[in-house]
């Protein structure tokens, strides 16, 4: 199961930059779910590259549903996303196939496949594969909305320009997160927001990138989701999020900060209020023992500056077996931070919906509370 | 699949703290592996308990080898590995059973299992259920290192206090490991390492627990294990690495420090190393879109403080539903991360033995190169 | 995963007779294996309805490859192949949707889908879905026959009437198998074949169908391949056999042939036949202990009549919850067995195929023995 | 996962014959099902050799609890069976370990494992296997018993006796099951039970052995049960039984009977039975496209001849490399018929209950319906 993941909501992934189309299977919605296939469409354009920030390749990313779907709900059966390649310019590729772009998936792809692997465009490494799984989670995102879980990201830091915090309270949390969830630019402070595109724009302009920080919040989950050890919500989280191109690290709650502290300020006293039981501060990020304890849910999410970067770079000539200088064309981002946060929203859509399932069986899909 | 992990080596862990046994099941081992029991004994001794600044709680971690195992090798079937609970005192847990203690799974268990779990010690969220993974560990170890795959794991940080830094040559890099490979506490700088026990005694003697940092390379990896997406190195080794308790964050190679990175400087030029292509820097700890490259495997991981101190707590009776104070007794460490580090050693090596398998099918365990 | 199987070759089925489109998505191809396209295009035409022994639609089943197929090649990276659905009179369907057919999947998916299901033309439950799933296996059949393994099926057994055995010596088995392979309607006897059309015919004269037997044989595979207990070789294959509409029926060599044969009888001798090792008899059809023994598999299957016939059929109206005559109509099989063929073949070349690499590795695909 | 199944019920099974104990993790159980050992404990007896007409080899077969199981409950956690090997004269089998015993795993085990699989016994090939599975079986039978789901087996055919049939209305049928469960030797009609019994010892006096047919029922099942495709129940069943050893046949209601019906004797017509739906035959066997249609399931299992017989055999020294004869010794059964019948009860209820999880989830098993 290589580009194949989970149990209970088994999604596949298929295609390449540059092949016919690319897509996703999703085995295990259940029936009669009615989808709104504007947020899908919403949350693809929010992925899609898109002003003087982003690459210029402009896909309109029309998906199409080819099977799972009847009458405006789901069926209970796969359900099938595909979004055809359209404005694929291949030949940007061909003269450079050989010249590894550092960074990138390259010299690992010519390894692994042999030189039998579709180079355009990065193939099934590129960011673009994001695409479907964005629209597979845009699905489980309304599923999880039915029953009140709301997740936001946000830019935490790009080119070490921070944005305003996430407030603790959850009342406040889940505001600001809708805020942030209505937002192009992810950011809480609109000022930090444009400080960050001045700041990206100054790197493209010498020819250059920046990476960042987003960080996630998840409101509104009760206390039980996951499980010990092996299938921990930090444990199906961070597979799903460390398989986003770029993504390099990943913190929960008070994360490497907790290196430093002691195990009395850590620990996250417990209370009753009103007839629920809470903790009064959140350290642990929402989750104890891999399990959720009620409180949301937060991590911060380390993004690599974009790899492709107009500057000469150092390289290797693949098939000559030499060193080389690389001087990329083609249309690429001077940052991805802000195309990752819907893929990030996605990617947690995902693993909580097949957590969810887990716990409380496929009928949960479609259980009010 | 909620305690077992793995597609092509896959692990079930069983037991609770206080249980009769606890122990794993293996499946997917070839045939044919000469083991050497006095490796899974060493890394069991490591992780085991022991001296001033570790938990009164003394198992001997006796293990027995139920299946699997005949004339000193595997035998292709599912190998299990029991080690019996004895110094179990479970008396401790007994009058405390409802107060949840803070920084544990008592809620969330409660909440999850309705109060049919084993309560006592953590029952299956026991940090002892480690001791198994440990041994699964150091069987997995020794097929890599019969590939020239060398792990280990630093005490990169420990209440606040950092050790030295991991050398990026490959070969000092790999004599350092050896060298911290051989040490009880796990150091590079012995200084260092006697700051930081000399830290952990005052935390004890405070009443109280550190945290801190542990850093793990893995050396003499082929490029071109790993899978894109889904099964990313960086995914697998994740899923399992969170899924170990106290841990809360993970970065590979310069992870967090990318968020302040350009791309020309977090990009690694590659060049020809003879007739090896190589990167001349390692920002990205040994892979690239998901895939080793080649280089070392570098990540940090944050470990919490102990949650089990002894100061007086603010808690919850989850059977009374008041507020309450929590006064831990039992046997507990002022710190874990040492115990922790045999743990991240028997993840990593379980993880890349997975991915190893999946590339190369499962004769390679046994196969010269 | 409901409509996904597979660990090492993954396949996820999707689509539904009367929606946009049907396919497969096949994870864990090896790169580099060279892809006949006319080998599928035959497989899908056998498969297909054709002449007046079956029913008058007639889709091209014209198939795409979206993913993971490059400059003719596989690339390593997922497969997809999608079949649009053209001859789709879905109004055939609308009248009778509440009118429960007899033999069919349509009450029990009422049940399951709570209405939600696209009930046209069977939806996911149509034999239509076989069509990916003979294009999968047909990619599956050119890596083993590159490995020499050859897999045919012949109508044993039709409306009562009962083709030529089997020849029992390997070399006659492997030419009576291709010479099979060769045909349109897979009898070794024409004479019986004969028979079995005017069968047929003689059925749909009457308002009725018929059913029968087929028997598959493998010739060329080594020993070793299959695993002990849950992935014996006949549990994956029974597993993928008995997901094909209307196979209610398996049995491996001797089979309930066994039940009255005595130990003496049904041991299979083991000989020296030059330096390889055979047995004299292979009433086990080539499995012992679950694992291939180097001898032929052999298997046969009952496949019951097409349950679409245009006679009156007592029923249920579901939403009226009341008695009701059902008189189908559409475009329907007087039997299917001719056209389940290929798909044995699909599924078997699938199990197997599973089975190779769990035991050699996603290598073997491309490796020559 | 080799020797592990089940996706919501993930079965692993360990041990070899003659090595110091064999069992299983069963990790998917909910918490809080209450347990009767007993029930446990008679299924294995049922399993377990007794009388003239099996193996003089008595294991106790003494189960032990090693997790998962707290105060007379599942806890939620894995739950381990393990049960020690005593009666072990591993000596029996040294001295014929090159002897490759016909109709048995030898040679494929020696080409699969190169030698070195424990062979004393059949390793972990031996039928030894299925105490564990049994055991597993067993905990899903009670958990399907307290939802009104009835399990039950007789010997339909052996060494050429037939047993009286199962009655067809679901009443009757259900009363002969309980009635047939309460047995020690599982048939209908006593008389033929006699008969059978001497046709058994008639064999073992020529030092011979003999075959039959199982016939399994299961009544209780409601609609709705089971996936379309891959994960049909038959295929679900199926897979499992064809793993038990000596299995070499099966067919769900009509099963081989369909290749002679026509459709409109096949089909089984509808009709409503006060607001109930029900078909008024059964030869679908109470599965239609994969799924449970509320009638009862129907299946009979073609059981071979045990292997091990006294008499002379030709076969195959493997070190030598030469023809040879073989005397077996050791202890063995003449019938495994009346043994194999608690372990197709355990695999029936193992396939449904991973069914029924699959569908209802995992609070299923404690859900009052």
């Amino acid at each position: 199961m290589k580009s194949t993941f989970g149990k209970n909501l088994t999604v596949s992934l298929f295609g390449e930059s540059h092949g016919p189309a690319i897509g996703v299977v999703i085995d295990g919605l259940a029936p009669g779910i009615p989808l709104d296939l504007a947020h899908i469409r919403r949350q693809l354009d929010l992925r899609r590259a898109g002003g003087e920030i982003s690459t210029a390749r402009q896909e309109g990313d029309e998906f199409e549903i080819l099977s799972g779907f009847f009458n405006d709900h789901t069926t209970g059966t796969p359900l099938t996303i595909m979004i055809k390649n359209s404005q694929t310019r291949s030949k940007d590729y061909e003269k450079t196939k050989n010249l590894l772009r550092p960074g990138h998936a390259d010299y690992t792809a010519f390894i692994k496949y042999g030189g039998w692997q579709d180079y355009r465009g990065g193939g099934h490494f590129s960011g673009r594969l994001t695409a479907p799984i964005v629209a597979a989670g845009a699905i489980c995102e309304q599923i999880l909305a039915a029953h009140g879980v709301i997740i936001g990201t946000h830019l935490a830091e790009c080119a070490g320009i921070a944005d305003a915090p996430l407030p603790t309270a959850e009342t406040e949390l889940q505001q600001t997160l809708q805020a942030v969830n209505a937002r192009q630019f992810a950011v809480i402070d609109d000022q930090k927001g444009e400080e960050m595109r001045q700041a990206i724009l100054a790197a493209k302009q010498n020819l250059d990138s920046v990476g960042g920080v987003l960080e996630t919040a998840v409101c509104g989950l009760p206390a039980g989701i996951g499980e010990p050890f092996f299938n921990s919500v930090e444990s199906v989280l961070a597979h799903l999020i460390f398989s986003v191109p770029a993504v390099k690290g990943l913190e929960f709650g008070a994360g490497f900060g907790f290196a430093r502290m002691r195990g009395s300020a850590a620990n996250d006293p417990l209370r009753m209020d009103g007839d629920k039981i809470i903790t009064t501060s959140n350290h642990n990020g929402g989750i104890n023992g891999g399990i959720t304890n009620g409180m949301p849910i937060i991590f911060r999410t380390a993004i690599k500056p974009t790899p492709s970067i107009y500057q000469p770079q150092r390289t290797v000539d693949f098939a000559a077996r030499q060193d080389a200088t690389l001087q990329i064309e083609g249309r690429h981002d001077p940052a991805i931070i802000h195309r990752a946060r819907p893929v990030l929203d996605a990617m947690t859509a995902l693993a909580l919906t097949e957590l969810f399932i887990e716990a409380r069986g496929t009928a949960w899909q479609t259980t009010l509370d």
